[in-house]
């Protein structure tokens, strides 16, 4: 009898201890839930260098460092080298490439020799206005300087202090963690087009309205203004044209009535407007977002961790996290979806592809018709329809996933932008021939190298230039930066291990 | 005491007796159900005549008399008067309407001045053919006489005999009123493209291809055989042309390798293909074809009756029926869904018109271009470009609904279309300046009268001699369709009450 009573205690002593194991796991977990639901605070200026809130939100942190994977350098001149004769005059004929993930934002303005080889604080080409987008530290140079002077003078000014990439403070408050924004444009533009501001929005506007911070179309404002000590300065502000709606047709109007011109193409002489990703505008006209997807819905997910749910700061193609992204919402089987995507995707390629070679041709046939003594009243009309047929083409294809987001208005704008271009070109042939050319075919532009020359550009010199600047002026912005403590060098490994240019005569990337 | 038991009983009675009601009517609910699951056969020669089925199907028949209410006539031509310019030298430049209802379908092919105005069996203009998709006493023609035999000679051939529109005999076995079909062509179209035959399909499937029967694109295929008696004869046969899959480019190479050609047009000789509403194909590059979604499922909606559930035979659009078409699937307001219906309704109009416009003029400035002297040879690569530019336009907008149907392909349809037109017109204006016409500006065609005299048409002589065979030839081919017993003339009042044309002139429709 008495092994009995042993056994009895021996099983009731096992069963207590897995009880207490059992519940202290419990605790554990709820303890971390609640760490995890309780709002860190992050020190003011400590907030703009997003390793700083890694202590806090490791997974948001490390999801977001994933964007690093996103690294590969696509060469888009190459690809279609219609476009340097396009922007013939203006910095994207120089480089232009696919977007990379948010970790490298900074580095790749700053090595995209669109952004030039300044040599000092004062020299551009670009100006402040570039930065806009690319680092939460721009909040802080705001907050500090004023908005006036931070949008006044050139980029190079900021070169020591704006070092960290598009990060946590960009989209969140350093005290309550939750979606806020620390640009003053993006509350301008929803008020020009009679829409709430950013804080009247609902939480699920504002997972979509925190990338339209900078995933919008824009320009810089000219804008004239006094310093406190009486000296006019002139500041170029980032401003949303969305006073007369969020479409190609209404910002075309905006651009037309206020006289904004980014560009004048250099073949052509023709007005060019360059379009700025214009992807919320985009996602607003397609299925998704009128039925009220964010983009934090499909690009952010919602991911399981142990207890823990918490969004995906890996921001990419949705196509990677079909699972997470799609499947939530749609029932059939992830390859069905994806080839309807690559249709859509086929469907923009072939019109994208069209509207570029006749714009391309319509830039260089006004080049030819110059050249043979046409007058510019004799060519307004053709540049008009250049610059809205262009206009059209880039507000089609600038965003990101246009093709997806929004593929009617995606396939609309192509075909309007081509039928823009043809116009201007109809009217070339009879002004030709009125100079006496007859059966011009416009020089060939299936070569970066061959189009760019076309658009009056060396490119080696400008890789030699920015090289000279990489050796020189950048690292002492490095160096400052991490004195200064603004910036930890440690976090951004590997950012710079290519540029976004190549020596693309022999295909070779120019490595540091 | 005995009062309760009087109470008791009564009640009791009253009980037993509302049991007995209620069984009753439940056992005719039952006897209605079964009733109606059972298979009703309608006799062989009875089953082309719809009324005859209405004894076992009313609810069905019922709602196929309702498409007596989709019976405006909704002029084409002169909402479009571009068309009579790109169709100058075919039928439907005289004369082209929107759809109406399934009752109406006969009818609308005997009034249209397309269909001319024949004087005997034996005068035109158009083949026997023509009567395939409007009524299913073709099927009864086609075993009596054969099929190469029904589809020689012109259409008057066979007045008298081919007299019930679309009805129930078309999609439905009289004796097991499951699905089927009583033509051969779509067979022969489907093993061209690679595809399960009519019968190897689902029943899910047939709920489309039954309707893709009709509304598929077509070409009557020129084949010569023999008659019994060794005569030599030439059919006109209903062909897909579904060779090189079901795309407008597919179609295109098939029609190009079999040398096909509609007709030459008019005014640029350029040799046209008319596309002959590709519905189903169109649906099949959707979302909703991608999905599976049949035609039936949006347009011939499961109507609930008391215990009955059916299929709406009201062919119609579904935005009248929403909430048994759409919100079955849908969440979401039906005012918010018709918002994004009509969004793709306007950006197919914006490419329509531009296409439609610059083809009027490619033709019109070939035209000119012939004037002056210009040679055939020069003029071979214009017109291969009108051909293909018109075709896809054509294909993008010749079926129903293909905005809603297919937005996307349709949209790249006419974008690629407009594509072709405008680089003929390119090429036109340096052959106009060849043969020294500088500027040439093409006519205005803003009106359907103006553009149907460039096409070289007379209407008010069309409607005279249309008129002239509806008071003649035509009420002989009915008093001899009611005599023989084959048409009903009671079940289709008021069918003829109004024709498809009109003394545009003054906008008075000619009534009977």
């Amino acid at each position: 009898m008495k092994s009995k009573y042993v056994v009895l205690l021996v099983v009731s002593v096992i069963a207590i201890l897995a009880m207490v194991w059992l519940s202290g796991s419990i605790n554990e977990r709820r303890a971390e839930k609640v760490a995890l639901s309780e709002t860190p605070q992050i020190d003011g200026e400590d907030q703009y260098r997003s390793d700083e809130w890694k202590r806090y939100y490791p997974r948001q942190y490390s999801s977001w460092l994933k964007t690093k994977e996103s690294g590969e350098i696509h060469d888009l001149l190459k690809e279609y080298p219609q476009l340097p004769i396009l922007w013939a005059g203006y910095g994207f004929a120089k480089d232009y490439n696919a977007p990379r993930g948010h970790y490298y934002a900074l580095q790749s303005n700053t090595n995209s020799l669109r952004t030039g080889a300044p040599k000092d604080m004062k020299t551009g080409p670009m100006p402040t206005a570039c930065w806009t987008c690319k680092s939460p530290d721009v909040g802080k140079i705001i907050e500090r300087d004023g908005e006036l002077e931070y949008f006044t003078g050139k980029w190079s000014k900021y070169g020591a202090e704006i070092k960290n990439s598009v990060g946590c403070a960009n989209c969140h408050d350093n005290e309550t963690s939750e979606l806020r924004i620390n640009v003053q444009y993006v509350n301008r533009g929803l008020k020009a087009a009679g829409l709430e501001s950013f804080e009247e929005s609902t939480h699920q506007q504002k997972r979509s309205l925190a990338c339209a911070t900078c995933h919008s179309e824009y320009y810089f404002k000219k804008t004239m203004w006094e310093d406190k000590d009486g000296t006019e300065k002139k500041a170029a502000v980032v401003t949303f044209p969305w006073h007369y709606g969020l479409t190609s047709e209404g910002m075309e109007k905006y651009y037309d009535e206020v006289g904004h011109t980014d560009f004048k193409n250099k073949i052509s002489n023709a007005p060019i407007l360059k379009a700025q990703h214009p992807g919320y505008e985009m996602h607003l006209t397609g299925i998704h977002g009128q039925k009220g997807v964010s983009c934090a819905d499909c690009h952010m997910p919602f991911t399981q961790e142990g207890a823990v749910k918490y969004s995906d700061h890996q921001l990419q193609s949705p196509l990677n996290t079909m699972d997470r992204s799609c499947m939530t919402c749609h029932r059939e089987s992830e390859s069905a979806l994806k080839a309807i995507v690559y249709e859509k995707y086929e469907r923009k390629t072939q019109l994208h592809i069209i509207a570029m070679d006749n714009l391309a041709k319509a830039h260089l046939e006004t080049g030819k018709a110059m050249e043979v003594g046409a007058t510019d009243a004799e060519l307004k009309a053709i540049r008009q329809d250049i610059r809205t047929g262009q206009w059209k083409w880039d507000y089609a294809v600038a965003s990101h996933g246009s093709f997806f987001h929004a593929p009617e208005e995606t396939l609309r704008n192509l075909a309007m932008g081509n039928e823009y271009a043809m116009n201007a070109r109809l009217k070339l042939v009879s002004l030709l021939a009125k100079y006496g050319v007859m059966n011009y075919s416009a020089p060939d532009f299936d070569d970066k190298a061959v189009s760019q020359k076309l658009a009056g550009l060396n490119f080696d010199k400008m890789v030699e230039a920015k090289l000279q600047f990489k050796r020189t002026l950048e690292k002492e912005w490095n160096k400052q930066a991490v004195e200064n403590n603004v910036w930890n060098q440690d976090a951004y490994k590997g950012v710079d291990n290519e540029t976004a240019y190549s020596k693309n005569v022999n295909g070779i990337h120019v490595k540091k």
